[in-house]
Order: structure tokens, then sequence, then C-alpha cells
């Protein structure tokens, strides 16, 4: 069983992770689970913060001399903008000379609103601080993690932009075979597999940055790689469907998930949507010509890739300002503008791939137990193994 | 803290589901459970099966003289057609007279290979019997205890048909009013709110059914009446969002989701988007002109109505059969056909309907505690007494 | 992760339990789970209502053709004086002319005072149905399936009777070793090991029970076989000894709970205490010349064989009433009585045998994983194979 | 929901604590944190490290300005001496130059051969360091942020140490009232309410540490000011004095728990045990002249003080060695020493306490509900005052 939690607020001191359940004796080199930090931070349409920044992960548990320990891992990732934020976002009581500027026009879209009445605050800092964006690199940090997990095992995880705001990528690249994602250009800015689409995806956000506007967007994730057996139809919390919903749908902006085929796919009759079941004699293997169910069937992952898109609203705070109301006098006001990105979708991806590793890891383990690295690779390789001689 | 299991297969015995975390005092009318069975029953499109099980609950546990005890309520819904099962489905050792045909040819899109494979079995019989979408009708009844508790807050939950296949409803159909959609016509056989779609749904499936095929489709489910606060965007896995779309997604063949605009609203830009924050001084209440969140920012609710859409693949059991490979011999064989449904997207709607009470039950109780209605109710009124005062 | 929920009132329909997690191919013998039900009836000190009841199972899901499938395991045990209750306990609203009786005279040591307080009801009834000890038998068989699967891997559990009331056996048998508990004649009616205390215990009972009076006592689990390795130190919740200490406690009558020597070692020094390491080169495999820590270090198996002592107050429902005040009037009276047993230490052991399994099994699974038995063994098996060339 | 884990190794860089489901709105003062990691620190018996150690807690997230934000609180407790053991425990991989020491000599009754063998190392190191007592610190600071929850609503929580080795306070101490229990003299070394057995203690404590061993004891755990209905016994696992009795056997060195008379109980007649039921008209209250129930009755909290004795065994690191064998070669070999106390009940008393806290604060939000202190506080006094009214 793993667990994975996180603290933190966007100019609080430190975000903090704790991730829990990964077996002993798993390597660990921090600079990869940096390089995922960095290809969150990266991503045309970034505001300025992300010069701030520079994400950069320090180990304080569950690792020690390269290895994991069993024990939980911790992390931090510092904010290196603490010191301009410490009087406003300090622990300890407000400082008598200190103005904290409370922020009362709530921002549509955002937490601003329904965090405030829940947790009853007049100043919508108290609740946005946390419901910030920020926080998805502590579970790009997670995920990290999970990742070298599943690379020992052959699972890779990687994603790609299908469309920002009206620009989609031509209808070819929806299909797109997993190793290209895996593939693809790390430098690219917007993480779009059809260069053209890439260039007018960069001037549509340039143009909404000029207009004090958002965009948002759609990501495909995809895992190569995954074995038949990860999930179970037995109970409906169990299913690995509904965990990878929740995990991709738990992400800020997120409004739409699909798995495989998705929406396209209710519009179809049956026999143009399931996938027919065809057997390799050579490798002794059950395979798929086609993989319009994502990988997944009935919860359970049927050892094609596994395929899951992801919808994003335009992030809800706007240069340009949408009406509000004030929390305090309860007058028209307009909301509030703090400095933001324009655009996280290609950020976005990166975080879905997070969460993704995040799920299937926790699934195999669940599946294939151990509680060091060598026990769980023999009781994977027997099970890979058992299919062969199924 | 809800806790929801069921147990059963499809031609079992019967099926059970446990639900504990149901406030004492609640008033139980099981006629109201047995009217959700029946409106998951109905709907155009459902095989002769629907016929023999007119299902009914017997509740075994958790209910006394009419009302909740606080304790688990434990439910029954019988396999009417179990004595025809009973030797192939026996908990006991195979009977040495009998054939218990395994089922060695699996069906693509459903449990069958996958299944088999994770649980090293060669008669697929063994995991589709508890995939089958049998299983949601208790849900379903489980849903309904969830929706009397909510009905003693003022909360209603509805669903309609936005789509069969390619029939889809007229644009204006799609932001139907949620008062509008709790008051459809309960006759209806495809539960579409736009007359002359219904019929042609009905139309697609039966050339659908005569051609041995089978279609998916949309539906749209809304929760109106819920208070602002339920849910929370301070740790991943308790925002509300991501825990309705797992219990969306966990839906047997759900293959999408969407909250509000969801997939639309990824093509917009943020200022088309987000719902602009007002006042209303009269009633003392925040609200929106527009509700393209679905009701949910940050994983709170924001009191508006909450609209989730979810997409339905074609059900994987065809008469016209697919490709597959028997378990066995691996050699090339056509799927296996059981009895089964044409098209089950208006029985859909009503475990979507289930699985959102479920979820807003859990997170109402989360919110608001108590151990009796009475309590329940007490601290209900003091919130929504101090959101006036607020 | 296993997940074992139970349902169900002392005097309603029927108890119902769902075991999740159990892998597939399990051989199923139901006879073995009434054997478990048998011994929790049988002991000397039970009232009447154990002649009445001769509690079976009746598996509603999850095994097929006497193998377990994967999916959740129902099982019923039904209430064989139902039709006497069925006025009292009717789920449905009361009828006119019926006399529920409401019971107002809360017993002292019962759930009665606190639970009415709790779920605001002024009969008594609507929660002592559920806090009896009836429960528990769902409890046995749920731990019987654990059995079954911990049986598969060599791992036996049984227990004995140390004490009722001020008899206590003689000090030898405190360190009994658990092939003797194991293979203690099972129609034993108090289940003590020395019997010449055992008969002693049946005066001491019979004694009781002529006073109107109830008597506690103390009884010892014991669990062989088990491999070094199950729970972990490194989350606070997830420690084996507090999980069986959670289980042992939450037997209805428990206040103590000891592993190994428990009190006892309190008041020794360090190095009378712990159990010194040695190594048989001829097996291979580290061991211990004594059990003082009750197989269990740091939360970890320690492959000794693991010991916990559960001491049990009382049963709280007497003839010889204890002093109380009326739940409406708030008078003075006499508490309640129903028909009871005088003492249930004996069966207390067989319930918290099945409490035992329950986390044994739940462990066990977590480490070795594994969706079929013939998965889990390999992994077991690889386990055991790297213990020997550690 | 609370959810509380910690991460970090004794001699690591730091302890981190996530603690989950507090209120917003909830006053903080970090001296009140910091003075129970205090009192944790004093106590006769404790070796050199106390005094490096001087723990201080950093809130680094969930609090602002003084109040919590509803959002999870998270806590670092840096280590001291963490430059001297950099090398040891680094993160990264082992350096050239560096001998990191593996400790293959596992000391009985500590993590160290159990843990060993399930995450496969030869370096007990792996696996000590985070079994290490020090992990209390973290749990007392989490512990503390529960009492100043539970503070605000009129709960105090105290201890106080009943037997060190074989010295044991009078037995008029055993029944000591709460108030006297929390309001020990906070200087007392010993943290036990009878000066002169305190002393003969004391005097133990010199003699064991002369001689290279170690004590265990015996504390209470008090918690006044509960109210009724606090834990359920609907659930086998929802039950409070199960869900104590984890909380307390998973801190290191417990081996046994007892809720009010406990192991005392079991051997008297039930006539003797329960505690009588009483109606005080003036304040219109349900109560007891007794409590040998120690406040929970069915696993609910029925209004008394919740008492719980704890009983802790020796620790197992003795300067005086036990027998142990080689990691490595198997030889017989004296165990590890390291640095260590020589007695820790005093502290285990303050461990205690917080794992009580933690406890009672999760069940006290599952019952009153709320994401505000003011919303809690308004359904925690309607509750109150409908007992009055009962």
């Amino acid at each position: 069983m793993m667990r994975f939690v996180t603290a933190g607020e966007s100019h609080g001191k430190c975000l903090t992770g704790i991730l829990e359940g990964l077996p002993a004796g798993l390597r660990v080199d921090v600079n990869l689970v940096n390089l995922q930090l960095q290809r969150r931070q990266a991503g045309y349409g970034r505001g300025g913060r992300m010069q701030i920044e520079r994400d950069e992960v320090e180990v304080t548990a569950g690792v020690r001399l390269g290895k994991t320990l069993g024990s939980p891992v911790c992390f931090v990732i510092r904010n290196r903008d603490w010191e301009h934020w410490q009087a406003a976002m300090s622990c300890g009581p407000p400082d008598a000379g200190v103005n904290t500027r409370p922020l009362t026009s709530p921002r549509p879209g955002h937490v601003d609103l329904a965090g405030a009445l829940k947790y009853r605050t007049h100043d919508a800092r108290d609740v946005l601080e946390r419901a910030s964006a920020r926080e998805t690199a502590a579970r790009v940090a997670g995920g990290a993690f999970c990742r070298l997990l599943l690379g020992e095992f052959g699972i890779g995880i990687g994603s790609h932009v299908l469309a920002v705001g009206r620009e989609r990528v031509a209808s070819r690249y929806e299909r797109l075979d997993s190793s290209a994602i895996l593939g693809l250009d790390p430098t690219s800015q917007v993480r779009c597999a059809d260069p053209e689409v890439g260039k007018q995806m960069m001037s549509l956000i340039d143009r909404a940055k000029k207009d004090g506007d958002t965009l948002g967007g759609t990501v495909e994730v995809v895992a190569a790689g995954v074995p038949p057996g990860l999930g179970t139809h037995t109970q409906w919390d169990r299913r690995l469907d509904g965990r990878i919903a929740q995990a991709m749908m738990s992400i800020p902006s997120a409004k739409g998930v699909e798995i495989g085929e998705g929406v396209a796919g209710a519009s179809d009759f049956g026999s143009a949507v399931h996938d027919g079941i065809y057997y390799d004699a050579e490798v002794r293997r059950f395979f798929r010509k086609t993989n319009r169910a994502g990988g997944l069937e009935a919860g359970i992952s049927n050892g094609e890739d596994i395929r899951v898109r992801l919808h994003l609203k335009p992030i809800p705070t706007l240069r340009k300002p949408l009406p509000s109301a004030d929390l305090r006098t309860k007058e028209a006001h307009e909301a509030a503008f703090e400095r933001s990105d324009t655009c996280v979708v290609p950020a976005a991806g990166v975080v879905a791939e997070a969460m993704l590793a995040l799920v299937l890891a926790d699934a195999f383990l669940e599946k294939f137990g151990g509680d060091s690295v060598a026990e769980t690779r023999a009781n994977f390789d027997a099970y890979v193994e058992s299919l062969r001689k199924y």
C-alpha cells in the first residue's frame, strides 16, 4: 500500500512530500527527480515565477547512500522567493507593523470563494495559497520516485500536448505511438509532437498573454510496458480506471478525463470500438492490433499501452479581470490578479505523468508485493514467466 | 467516513451491499430504494434478462422500525434466475455429473482476457461473473440510501441521456436546467429530454439489435441544492472532483468523464470559461449567472448545481462476434456470446446518479458530522445560517 | 489490501460479512468455516441461546466450484430465532398493534448508555443489538477464510484459556508450546490446557451463574509458522503489533492486550527480557531460545511464534442487576436483563484467533502480493528461499 | 478524517510530520508544541543525546499568522548532530573515501534482525535508523497540534509513571484523580506522582545504568473532559478502544495495553467490575461513581475520563551485550551497542499522551465535523446542549 501526501503553501517556506511504500534497495538518482521538476517548469506560457523558482528537491528521509530504505521517502522543495513572502505567510502571529493585505476579491474559477466560505475566512489568501498549482511540483517529485520504481520493470511514462485552446494537432498525432511520445524532444517548449501546430500554439499563447487572457488545452499521457493484471474489477473503488480518473481529475484545472477512445468511442457501434484479441505464438503473448480501450478493460490493465487524455480549463487568474464581489462588503468588484501564467498545458502533461506513475506504482506493488526491489523483481519475473506458460 | 462495498456474481445467488456511516434516525422507505432499482432496469435496449430480474432489495441490517440505526446497512438483491445457474455457480465443489462449461473465448472489451490472466484461470466465467454490469444494481441500491440522506437536506440528483451512438440531443438540451432534469418523465424509455431525438435513439437501438451490434452514449448527471464547501483542495485525494471522477469512471463501460464544460472548456479563452461572481443581497448569497465549472472549483462544491457528463463505450457482448483467441488452445476463435443488452446508456444514468449520491453523502457527512439525522441537521442548519451571516 | 466489514443486529434476520482481497484459487471447504462457528458456540458458560443458534454459514459470493474467485467473499449467518423477533426488529415501520418494548434501563458496562446518547435514541435496543457479541460470529467466519489462506502456507493459529475469574492455570501452562496449544482437545468445554484448573473454572462458572453474576478471564492466542518480515516499523499505523492490538481490543469485553511477556516484561531488566539471537547452520535460519517478545520486534514478525494475551472483563448483562437510571425518566432503576451467558472467555479465544488470522492474512498479502494462490505461493517460496541464502 | 504520517531516520537530517484534517482557525502557539518536545526529552534515565537534541519544531505549512489554514500542517524537527552523521546517512551514493561501517550484529529486541531480513540488507543501520524511538519526537509534535484542538473543547490529556522496573507506586496512586495527573509537577524527572517511589525509581535507574542494563515500566495516560459518544461499536475497526490500543501498542517498546481496570478486571465478578449508572438532575448529566471501564464502553467514550495503561519492555540497546549472530558470517557475536538511554518510561508517557490526543482528535472531528474551529465549536455546543435536554 502506497501513501502519498503533500503539504505546503505556494508562497510558504517550502513544499513537502512524503511517499510511503517504496520497496528498499531502489537506486535513487536525485538528478532524475530534479529533471522532472525542470520539465514541469519549462513550457511556453509560464509566467515570470518559473525563473525565480528553479525547483530542486532535497531528500530528507527514506534514502541512504543512494538507495531507498523501505521507510517513507520525504522531500522538500524550497520556495526561492520566501524572503519576500515571509511577513505575509509567517507561521507566527501577525507582526504589528506588517500589512498582510487580505485578498477579498475572489477569482472566478479558483478556490477563492468556495474555499473562503468553507473555511470561514475573509482573506482568500488563506485558501488560495494551498490551491495554487505550485503544489503540483511536489506531485511531480513524488511521481518521479514512482517512475524510478516502474523503470526498473521496463515501464515508461510520457505525454504530449494535443491542443492549446483551439489549436489542435493533426489527427494522425492523436494515435501517436507510445515510443514516439516517450521519445519527444525534451527541449520542445510546448511539448507538442506536431511541429507546425506547436508554433501556432505559441502564437496563440502570445496573443492570449497580450490580451491578459489565459488558455487551456488537452494532453495525452501514455504508459508503455505495463503488464496485464494491474487493478481489479472486483470492487468499484479498486478499479484501475477509476483510480487513474481520480488522480487525473485532481490536477488543478482538470475538467475532463478520457481513457482510450473515450468520448469518441461513445458514438460508435460496438463492432467498431472493441479491440480484437490475437495470440502471438512466437512470443507467447495475447495482443491487440488496435488499442481503443487505452489499455484498460474492466478496470484492469490488459497489457497494451495505457492511454489517458486530460482536458484542462484555462487557468483562472486573468490580468483582464472577471466580475466578482468583495468577500467583506459584498459589493461588485473586479477579481484580484496575482502574477500568473498564461497557459500551463505543457506543464500539466508532466504533472499527469507523475500522477499516472503514482497510481501505477501503487497497483504494481499491490499485485507484486515485496519489501525490496530484489524481492519485487523475483515476483514480477515469476508472473511474467507464468503468462508465457499460461 | 462512509464505506460502501458490494459482493456478488451476476448469476450467483444474490448481490449484497454493505453501506456504513449513515447517521441514525434516517427514515427509510424501501419502496424508494426499489424505485431506483426499477429505474435501472427500465430503459430501451435492455435484453430479456430485465424481465426475469425485477430487482427488489431485502434489507437485512442497519434499519429498524423504519429508521436507520447508525449501524451498517446491509441489503440483498436476489438473482431470480438462480435455480438455472445453481450448478454452474455453486459454492461447493463441482458435481461429478455436471458440465460447468468453461468459457474460453474471451470477449474483447470485457474483463475476460485481462481478468483470466490476472487471476490465473482458463475459465473466463471465474472473472466475468463479477465484472458484469449486474453488480451496478447493488450500487444503485446503496446510492438510494444516500439519496434518502441527501434528500433530507434538499439535495436532489437526476440524469438524462445526451447521446446514444451518433444520435445526440439538440444543443439547448446540453444546458438543461437541473429542475427540468429532475422532473424528467420517469416513464421515458430512453430517459432523453429531447423527445424527437429520443425516438431516433430508439430506432438506432433497434437497428443495432437487428445487426447484433451494440451502442454506447453519453449521460449527464446533476445534483441540485448542494451547499458550497463539500470536498477540499487541501490534498490531492480529498478533492471532490477527483472523487466524483473515480466514482464515475468505475462504472462499467465508462471511458470519459467531464465536469461542467469539460472538454469544450479546454478550447476556450479563460475570459469565456470562468463564471463571474455576484452577490444577491436579498437572499444573502453569492451566486453565478453561468455554471461552466459544473459546480466545482478547486475540488470544492461552490453552491451551484454539480454537473457531470459520462461517456460510455458500447457494451462488449456482441451477437456479431469479434475476433478472439482461445484461452487454452490459443487458436483464433470467435468471442463468446451470452444473452446481453444492446444499449445500457439509459440505465447507466441511474447508476451514475447513485455513484454521485454516494460521493456527495460521504463528503456531506465529512463536513457536517453527526451520528443522528437530528444532529447532522443542526450542524447543517448552523452552517447555512453562517453563510448568510458571512 | 484486505477489507473486512460485517453487518447485522443480534436479533435481526442475519449477520453478513464481506471479506475482500483473498487471492483466487483458494480451496474453500465450508465445513471448516462452520467448524470454527461451532467452536465459538461451544464453551462452558454460554447461555441457552447457543442451542437455538447452531450457526452455519451460507456463502453467497466470491466462491465458485469450491474455490475463491478473487472477488469479495460474502457470507451470511442466519438468526434461527428470527421469527420471534420479527416484529421488534422489523425493517419496516412499526406495526400498529405491536409493542416493541423500548429498553430504557441501560446496563452498565454495555453500549446502552453511551450508544443511546451518541445516536440520540431513548430505546437502547437501537444500539445494543449491534453491540452484542453475537456479531463476533461473523468475525469468526471471516477469520476462518483467512485461516484457509494461512494454512496453505503452514501458518496455524490456536488459543487456550489462561484464567476464568480468579481461577488461573499453573505457571508452566503460561509458556505452553504452540504445538500443544494447536493440539488442544477440541471437545474441552473451557478450552483450558490445565485439566485440574479447567474443572475449577467450571465450578466457578456454575457458582456465578447461580448467583446471577458473570465472569471474565484471560486467553492466549498463538500463531505458529509465521515467517519473519510481516508488518513494518516504518510508519506508526503499519506496525503489526499495533494492528494486532487494535484487532484484539475491538473484541467485545476486551480490556487488556499483551504481546509476549507483556506486563511482566515491564518489570524486568533488559538483560532478562530480550531474546538472544542464534543461527542454526543446518537449517540456515536465525532463531531464539526464548520468545519473550512474542514473535514481534519493532512491529515486525521475527519468525518465532506470535503470542498474544487478551484480558476480558465479565460480560455486562447480569441477572443480579446493577444500579442504573432510566433513559426517559432519569429515575434510578435496575439495569435491564436479557437472556445472556455467564462467561464467554472460552468463546473469546476463538474470536481472538479469527482476528489474529485476519490481521496476519492482511499483512501476509501485503508482503507477498499475488492474485491467485499459485502466484502468492511462488512469491512466498522465493522469499523463504532467499532467507536461506541470506 | 485525519491523517498523520511521519518520516525521518534517527540520525538523518530531520524528522518530518504531516498532519492533515485540522480545521481552519485554530490558534497555534509553537511554544506549546515545543513544550511537549521538551517534556519528551526530559526524564531521568535518558542518555547523553538528549543534551545534543533540544528539539524544536519548525512549522513549514498549514499555519499562517498564528492560525491553521485547514491545509495539511507540516513540521520539521532538525537533527542537531547531523554534521557528524552526514557521511553515514547521506542520501547520495557512498563517498569513495568514507567508511559507512555496516552494523552487522543485530540487537535482540530491536528491529535489527527482523528488519534486515524483511528489507534484505546486511547493514542493520538501514532499518534501525527508522525504528529508533527518536521518531516519537515527530509523534509528540503531531499530538501537540491535536492537543491544541482538544484544548479548545476542554479536553485535557496527561500521564504519570506507575512503575519503573520493580519499583511501583503505592496502590492509592493507581486510581489517581485525573486533575492530579494533569497537574503533576512538570519538573519531576521521573514523572511519578508518588514522591517516595519516584526517588527509588531514580536509584534503580542509576543502578541499571552502572550495570550497563536497561529498564522498562508502566505509565498511565488520562484524558479528561471527553464527551460521551466518540468512537462507535458499529464496526470492528471503528471502535475507539481498538484505535487507542493500536496507537499505544505502536509506541516503540510497548508490549501491553490496558483500558480502565484492564488485567485486574478480568479476575473479578461482573457485579464488582461494571460502573453503575446515575443521573445528576442538577447538571442534567448521567454519571458514574466509579470508572473501572476507563471511560470506554463498547468502543464508545461514555463521558468519564479515558484511562489507559501502557507497559513498556526495557529498551533493547544494552551496554552489557546480549548474544547475537553476525548478519554476514552468521557466527556468534555480541550484539552491537550504540549510545543509548537507560530508561525511557517517563518519556513514553509523553508519547502516549500524544498518541491518545491523535486518536481522540480524529474521533472528535469524525463526530463533530467542521472545517473551521468556529463551525466545529457550534456543532460541539449543540451536541452538549442536546445531551442536557436528552
